[in-house]
Formats: C-alpha cells, sequence, structure tokens
C-alpha cells in the first residue's frame, strides 16, 4: 500500500469543529444509544434464551455498532463508564455464543436455531461482519479480547462452513468481507482473508434467488465484482462490497479487481454522488440511480451509505496515495454524514435529502420533511454516525516512508514512526471556517522528511509558506492557507434536476437555504449575480458563518447543510435557481 | 348531474386511432390474457377448496378484470368465444361462494377461511369491489346475471358486517366504494350506498394501523376525505377512493364534498400530473409525489394510475359538466394509458416513464429499461388496460336535457334520447392524425338542440363550421377544425428535473424522442429554434406522424409518446434540453 495508516492514538484531533461533535457523540448520543438499546429490546434479545425476538432480524448489528463506538471512544479518552458499558455488552454478546461459535439472536430466538437457510435476507453474515468489526476495534482500542475471542470462534466457524466444496453461498448484505479482512490483519489468520476473498469473488454468479420485485443488483449478485464500472442496487450493500473487495485486492495484490473499483469510483463520483457527497439517489430499493440522475428532493441519501462511502474511499486512499479519494471523504463527512444527526447529537437523519418543498409531505418517518428521529425501527444509522465520529481521529494522517500525509485539517497532534525515525507535529487551524492551518513542528530527526498538505480540489489558490520535504527541526512551522471564501457552484449539466441552478459552497462546507432564514418563498424566487456576504454568528446553530446571496426578489441567507433542520423543519434546498 | 352517461350501446366506436386498440385488445390481449390466468393459476385458486394458494393475495381480481372486459367486448360486438369464457369464468367464480355470501379465494385456500383480520393488507374488500364491477359490467352488456347474484349476496353480506355499530373498518385497498355505488345504480339497492358511504366517511379516523415504513396516506388514512385537498400517498389507492367519493357525492347531494373533490383534482392536475396525464411520481409507494415533483426519469406513473385517473375524471366531467375534466381524460388515454401496452397487445407497462438515460440499468421487472413485460406477479395494469379499452366507446359522449355533448373524437355512430326526442349523428375524422372532424346528423326532431363538440384547451384557433343549437334536419353536417399541428410545450417553472426544456405535442399526443430514431446521442444533445417539420409514416409503427425537431446537432426525429420501446427498448427523453 502506498499509504499507511498510523496506530491508533498517533493522531488525536484537539479541538475544533470535529472535537465539538465527537464531544457531542461521546456525552450525548453514544450513552443516550445505550438506552435506546434497552428500550428496543435489543440488548435483551442477547439475554433471553427463549421467548421470542425483538425488533429487525438484523437488531443484533445496533448492539455492534454502538459497542465498536465505545471501544474507539476509550482510544480517544478512557472513562469508566465506557469501560463499564462495554464489560456488560460484551458478557452478554459472549454468552449468546452457542459451543461451535455461532452466534445471532435472530437465530436463537425466532428461528429454533436453524441457521443459513435465507442468506438473501437473513442477515446472519452481515450481522456476523459487525460483530467482527466491533471485536477488532475493542481489542485494539482497550486491549479487552473478550470480544475478539468470540469474533475468531465465530470466524472459525464460517471458514469451516463456507467456501468451494463447502457451502456455496453469500449474504444478502455484504459487510463480511471487509470485516474478516480486519480481523485478518488483527490475529493473522490467513483463512479469514482467504474466506473474504471467496465471498467476494463468488459474488454475481447467481447464487442468491432475487428477493420479490428486486433484481439481483438489489443485493449486488448482478455481475462478478471485478466486472462492475457503475454502481447500482442497494448502496449501503453495494459500498460495504465494495470496500470490501478492495480489501482483498491489497491483500492479495489483485491489481486487475483494484483497477476495477478504481474506475468504479470514479464513474460513482463523476455521475452517482450528490453535491454533499451523499449517495444513493433512490428511496426504492435505496438504490444507486443511473449516471446522472441525481435529483435534490427525493434524494435518498442514507447516512449509512455516506458512511460507507467514507470507509470505501479511505481503503482506495491508502491503496493508490491519490488525494482525491481524501477530497471524497472530506466532502462527505462535512456534509452527507454529519448532516444524518441533529448539532444536540440526540436525534438522527436516516434519508440526507437536498431539497424539501414548500407543502411537502411526510407519509415515512426517514423522510427529511418530518425531522431527525431520535431512534428508527431499522436503527442501522444512529450506531453508524457514532463510531464514524469515535474513529474519525485515525482518518486525520497516514505515512509512507518518506514522511506523514494529512488528509483533514483539525486541531491535532500527529506522530508517526518514519524510516528516518520519530516525528510530531501540531496541527492549529479554525478550519473549515478559516482557512489557516498551521502545522508546528515537535519532534523530528535531522534527515529530512515530507510533510504531505492535501490541497482540496477546490482550493484553487491555495498556498504553502515554504518546501515540504527539507530537514525539520523542533519549532519549525509551516503555514497552508486555504482559501475557503464562498462560492458559487454550478452543477453538471447532465443532472435534469439542478440545471440552471447554482449551489453555494465555502470551504468544504456544501451550504443550503432554509425558508426559516428568507423573507421570501425559497421554491419561488432565484438568486442573480453579485458578491456574497459572509457573517460569523458564533450564536447561531452552534457557531457557523452564513452567506448572503443576492437575489431576485432579495438577500437571501445561507447556512452550512449539516445544520438545516435543526430550528425548524421546513422547506430547504441546496440548489437554487440562478436563470 | 348536468351530464348523463349515454345508455350502453348508444355510442360506438366505428374505425380510427381507438378502434385499431380495441381490436387488438379483443383479438389479441384478452384471449392471451385468458391464458396467463390458467398459467399462473389464477383461475386454478377458484377451482380448488385446498391446496394453497397461488400468486399475489388480490389475484382474484386479475380474473375480475378480466370478466370486465369480456363483458364490455360483448357490448362492443357479441362473439362465441366471449360468451364461453364469461360463462365458464363466472361459473368458476360463482362455485367459490361460500353459503352466506363471502368470496375469496384467498382466505379460503390460504387463511383457512378466516376473513377480515387484516384489513390493512388482506384487500378483501378491494377484491371484493372489482367482483361487483364485473359484475355490474356483465349484467349491462349482456344481461346475463349470474355475477350479479353473486356480487349481490357479497354486498348483501358487507352490508350486515361493516358499519356503525358493526365491524369498523375500512380496506387498505379502495375500490369497493365506487363498485358499491356501480351495484346501487344498478339495483337500486340503497343499503349498497350506504355502505359506500359509510366506507368514504371512515376513512382519515385512524381505523387502519400503518404498514411497515409506510404511514397512514399510503393507504389514504391520513386524513378524511373531504378535508384533503391535496393528493399523498399511494396513487392507485388515492385515485379509487377519490373516484368512489365523488359517486357518493354526487348520489347523496353531497356539495361539501364534491367541492373538495374537485379542488384536490386542480391541485392534482396543476401539480402532481406529468404531461402524459401519468399520475403518482415515485416509485417508492408507487405515491403522489410532493406538487411539482414530477421528475422524468424516476417517474412511476403506473398504468392502473392512469386508468384510475380517467374514471375520476369521467365522474367529475359527469357531476359538473366542466370540459377540463374530459381534458384530462383524453391526454390520459393517449399517452399514459395506451403507453402501458404494446402495438401488439401482448405486453405490457406497469411504469410510464418520460425518461430513459443512456446506460440506464434495470433492476426490477417493471422498470421501463427493461420493456415491456407479458405478464407480472402482480398483474392488476394488464386487465385493467383491457377492461379500459372494451368500455371506450362509452366516454365518447353524454347527454342532458339540452342536447348531446362529444368528448372524444373517433369515428362514431352517437344516438341519445332527449326531451326534444330521439337524436342520432355519425363522426367522421381522422383524429388525432388529422384535425378535422365531420359530424352527419342521421336522426333528429324538428325542435332545436345543442350538439356539444369539445375544444380541447391546446386548440386555440379551432374553428366550427356554424352554430351548434339549431333546429337540425337529417345530413346537416358540422366541420370542427382542431388545429393538431406540432407544437412545443415548456414546463411549468416549479419542476426543477425539466426547467429549461421542451417537449413536442402534436393534437392530443405527446411525443418523445427514442434513441433509435437519431444520429446523436440523446442525453447530450439540445434542440434549437425552428420550423417543426410533420413526416405522415403509414409504415412506421402502426403508422404515425412524426416530427422532425431542428437540434443543435441536427435534426431531431420525435415519435407518439404511447408508441415507444416497440422496436428496441433504449434511451428515449419526452423532455428535451432547449437552451
Amino acid at each position: 500500500m502506498p499509504l499507511r495508516p498510523l496506530p491508533l492514538g498517533a493522531t488525536k484531533i484537539t479541538g475544533g469543529f470535529w472535537r465539538e461533535r465527537q464531544q457531542t457523540n461521546r456525552t450525548s448520543t453514544i450513552p443516550a444509544a445505550g438506552l435506546r438499546l434497552e428500550e428496543a429490546g435489543t440488548l435483551g434479545n442477547f439475554r433471553r434464551t427463549t421467548g421470542g425476538f425483538v425488533g429487525k432480524l438484523f437488531a443484533d448489528t445496533d448492539v455492534y455498532k454502538w459497542l465498536e463506538a465505545v471501544a474507539w471512544e476509550q482510544a480517544r479518552e478512557p472513562a469508566e463508564d465506557l469501560a463499564s458499558w462495554q464489560t456488560t455488552a460484551s458478557a452478554l454478546v459472549a454468552a449468546a455464543q452457542e459451543p461451535d461459535g455461532y452466534l445471532n439472536t435472530h437465530t436463537r430466538l425466532a428461528l429454533d436455531g436453524r441457521r443459513f437457510g435465507d442468506l438473501e435476507k437473513g442477515h446472519e453474515l452481515y450481522c456476523a461482519g459487525h460483530l467482527l468489526q466491533a471485536a477488532v476495534a475493542q481489542s485494539r482500542a482497550t486491549g479487552d479480547r473478550t470480544l475478539l475471542e468470540v469474533a475468531c470462534r465465530f470466524a472459525d466457524l464460517l471458514c469451516k462452513t463456507f467456501g468451494p466444496g463447502r457451502m456455496e453461498g453469500v449474504d444478502g448484505h455484504p459487510l463480511i468481507e471487509m470485516a474478516l479482512v480486519d480481523l485478518y490483519r488483527e490475529t493473522g489468520t490467513a483463512s479469514y482473508l482467504e474466506l473474504a476473498s471467496y465471498f467476494v469473488e463468488a459474488r454475481g454468479r447467481g447464487l442468491l434467488v432475487p428477493p420479490g420485485h428486486h433484481g439481483p443488483a438489489y443485493f449486488q449478485d448482478h455481475l462478478p465484482v471485478r466486472e462492475v464500472r457503475t454502481l447500482a442496487g442497494h448502496a449501503v450493500r453495494a459500498l460495504y462490497l465494495a470496500s470490501g473487495a478492495t480489501d482483498v485486492a491489497v491483500e492479495t495484490g489483485d491489481a486487475e479487481l483494484l483497477d476495477a473499483l478504481r474506475e468504479t469510483w470514479q464513474t460513482m463520483v463523476d455521475s452517482q454522488t450528490y453535491l454533499t457527497g451523499g449517495v444513493g439517489s433512490r428511496w426504492y430499493g435505496e438504490a444507486f440511480g443511473d449516471p446522472y440522475e441525481l435529483p435534490p428532493d427525493t434524494a435518498y441519501c442514507e447516512t449509512c451509505a455516506a458512511i460507507a462511502s467514507v470507509q470505501w474511499s479511505w481503503r482506495l486512499l491508502l491503496a493508490t496515495g491519490d488525494s482525491k479519494y481524501a477530497d471524497l471523504i472530506e466532502r462527505t463527512l462535512y456534509n452527507a454524514v454529519i448532516s444524518g444527526v441533529s448539532l444536540s447529537g440526540e436525534s438522527f437523519f436516516y434519508v440526507n435529502t437536498l431539497k424539501v418543498r414548500q407543502h411537502a409531505y411526510a407519509d415515512d418517518q426517514r423522510s427529511a420533511a418530518a425531522g431527525r428521529q431520535p431512534w428508527y425501527g431499522t436503527a442501522c444509522c444512529p450506531p453508524n454516525v457514532m463510531r464514524t465520529l469515535s474513529s474519525l481521529d485515525q482518518l486525520v494522517a497516514t505515512s509512507d516512508s518518506d514522511g506523514v500525509q494529512v488528509h483533514l485539517y483539525a486541531p491535532a497532534v500527529v506522530t508517526a514512526e518514519l524510516p528516518v525515525g520519530r516525528v510530531g507535529f501540531e496541527v492549529a487551524t479554525r478550519y473549515p471556517w478559516h482557512g489557516r492551518v498551521t502545522v508546528t513542528i515537535t519532534e523530528t530527526p535531522s534527515e529530512p522528511w515530507t510533510l504531505g498538505l492535501r490541497i482540496p480540489a477546490w482550493a484553487g489558490g491555495a498556498s504553502v509558506s515554504g518546501p515540504l520535504r527539507r530537514s525539520w527541526s523542533v519549532g519549525d512551522q509551516v503555514v497552508l492557507e486555504l482559501p475557503v471564501e464562498a462560492r458559487r457552484t454550478e452543477p453538471d449539466d447532465r443532472i435534469d434536476s439542478v440545471r440552471g441552478c447554482v449551489a453555494i459552497e465555502r470551504g468544504p462546507l456544501v451550504y443550503c437555504f432554509e425558508q426559516v432564514d428568507q423573507d421570501v418563498v425559497l421554491d419561488e424566487t432565484a438568486v442573480v449575480a453579485g458578491d456574497l456576504v459572509e457573517r460569523e454568528r458564533p450564536e447561531l446553530l452552534g457557531g457557523v458563518t452564513t452567506v448572503e446571496v443576492p437575489g431576485r426578489d432579495g438577500p437571501l441567507t445561507a447556512i452550512p447543510y449539516y445544520a438545516w433542520a435543526n430550528r425548524t423543519v421546513g422547506p430547504m434546498t441546496v440548489w437554487v435557481d440562478a436563470r
């Protein structure tokens, strides 16, 4: 891999925009979720051996994702409450494991223990995957191997059960692929990688029977992964599979597979990704649309799909070193991911639309027009946001033989062991509100190394105060100036629904117009040429910079998209008529 | 009612565009459907008393709608094969009736006879409704009262079962409302009208538990009908209910309810209806979108919803005499309804999209990109098209105390009993290809009466050769000239996805561009100003007039929308960039 992740703890976000969100996640979101998991009966499923299953059949994963967040939080800063939750919940999970390693409370409580009878919809390997991921997080973050042992026993059983000459099959919901590679990386057990590789290669060969109206693309069985060039079907499934396939390609040195995935990613970015980084435009089937099918009003953009996109881009960033992947990570995190959680951390969007019309009718709790909800019957998104924020420090920087690369700008401390020796630096910035990023070297050998600073694709005119490859001394400073000033963005001409419109962006933030800030009816107005006026508003929405845009019927005020629907839920649009 | 339907047989389409489609319906579609109903096991469900139910739980309705078509066909022209199918299938249905009048093969074969346990999804009253409609059609068209007796016994049971002080409930899928009014009109039994009225009034009061993710609008339980002003939720359910409510309002003289329905219809036409007359823009929930949410590429526009829209507009036309309702009927029939069946009559669209992109991926058999299908697992649309075409003669004209109103232009003979006496006339026309409509009086008293000829809203500049209220003589002719020449249509500015586009219309026909007719890539071109060139192409698609439109990269050729996907299935668009 051209780039390598830094060890856990080597990058720490110490303040600023993301740390605020992480603290809310820690103090509000994660504790509340623990209560929700009790209230919803999700933890209760692990306690009982009889008496019926409560919730959706994949509810176990809500616990696993929450446990993953609890683990990563302890790497950020250990705490007794976190450790106590971890111990209690992990013990419950461990106790629910069958003697041969199998573990799934739905199978136990609702299916009389009958396993793998419905790979299409049963989600058994999907649940296993989230268990494995939680276990790896727990082991890495806390050294607690309780879940890791559970995970290995389950993974060993899967290796004995699935594969050529054994049970031929794949899960209707991918995830197990990348989870097995995670576990392989943590344990070195080659059979986990082999099984992951099998699951990747076995897709697109008709092992699954398409469900109901949907075709095989719904669960990624329409084509062998290496033949895909344009994503189709259920977005979260597609992106978890792409992430796992990337892991397998990297670990097995499969250049052909990696090239196919890179090409597919590019098509996704060029023609299937919203300005916010949101993906999966269709409500029906929660699916990718055809290229350039990106309507703002009916955008689905599931929070989980945005998170999965970040996971995939991170893998491709490591595998290639190309900063375009970090660009998409940044765009997606600042917009499509954190729009999924309220500023208070207590409610969530499942769907991250780009436009709510006047008179929008919400007949579904996922509808943006219904506002963020405290929890969902299918509660995949909330704990997915939690584990993403808890592990965000890990995405700040990477290393290679020549130096360190900073991908996300936040107040942070970074250390890395390079071939030339141990290096360390601090990042100071008020990004994304201000464009200045100051890096101060805190530890360095005398030999030269390279401090890589990502220049986002939107940042034409960025400047750096000096050479980035040099012999550094402690106290050396580099100042990067990113032009975060508000700008107008025009859409690709092939996207029907925003033709003739513009959007406002400022640095990595996509802006939107909420009706509550305007004097005119949003649906019936337009912006005109003229200066964009920025205003720092520390009292507004946790502190934001607003942008005033000249409009046909008077000025319009834009706020960061992620912050919408935190005052009232009403009409909103990212794209606005500009003719 | 200001206008009254003419008795069955008083209007006959004798040639031209619609008769061609009716003949294909009779000779190809209806016989093939009889075979499909056998192959799919749908008729078999009626034969068995044990052994399991085959198909979707509302499959009985496929038989009922087909029987309705078979009945109306015999009013067009009796035939032995039709009579034989009717006798055989009606006997099967009659034999499946329980002693107390109940009839539903799913209940018998799959639910051990347990009735009305799932009004939300069980479709028992929906199935009953189609039985009642088939029975009324059979009685009116053929005098055969076999099904009518079955229907009355069932309806009597429903009257004993449902209502205030009895079982309080409504069906998750409306239809029974208008079917009960039909049966009331046929039999004069007041309790049928009373039950229809109860079912209309009981909605929107929380009697149904919303299913899964959907809210109560999905099955029209979100608001009392008389409080609705904008349609939401499942489109076919919404429109069948609106039709039934209109029937109830008319029969009970409920002006408040009728006014609410008229206002709701106007909102639908102004902001929720595609250029083709298609309605129900959302795949998800097969539902109405918010006002102005009318994307062409992801348009759902179920064939059944278009048919339901015609049924509702017909009821409002009779109830008000306002020809805007007939305008929508014409638009919908020529475009959104008959696009649902191939020119050969042998395959069907469930979804009538307005745009298929390059590289569109079809992961659903309903997707337009998959082409028309010979049948569907949910086979609601095909027999709905059949009964619509078989009964189309009935929509040609109406009468009032002063005369006769012609609503649809086709070669036809029309007779009516007016207060002044019996009148008759022939219509000769090559409409919709040519705009001249010649009416020749064949029978008239000497007293004056009015010949009403609808001038469609698109037909500015239409001319009529003489006064329409006068003392007529046999042989008198009136010539109406409708300007059917091709025209450009611009969209409402509030529809995002077609902003800056134009569509081509010609007379009542909406046109589209199929990739197969173009030399350039449709998704990447635009039209420019200039003359529209019409060409009569008798050899093409059963005989059409094409329109050549000047384009940025060379001329583009448009064909009538209804005829698309009859050669190959590829990219197609109704709206084309015009900037």
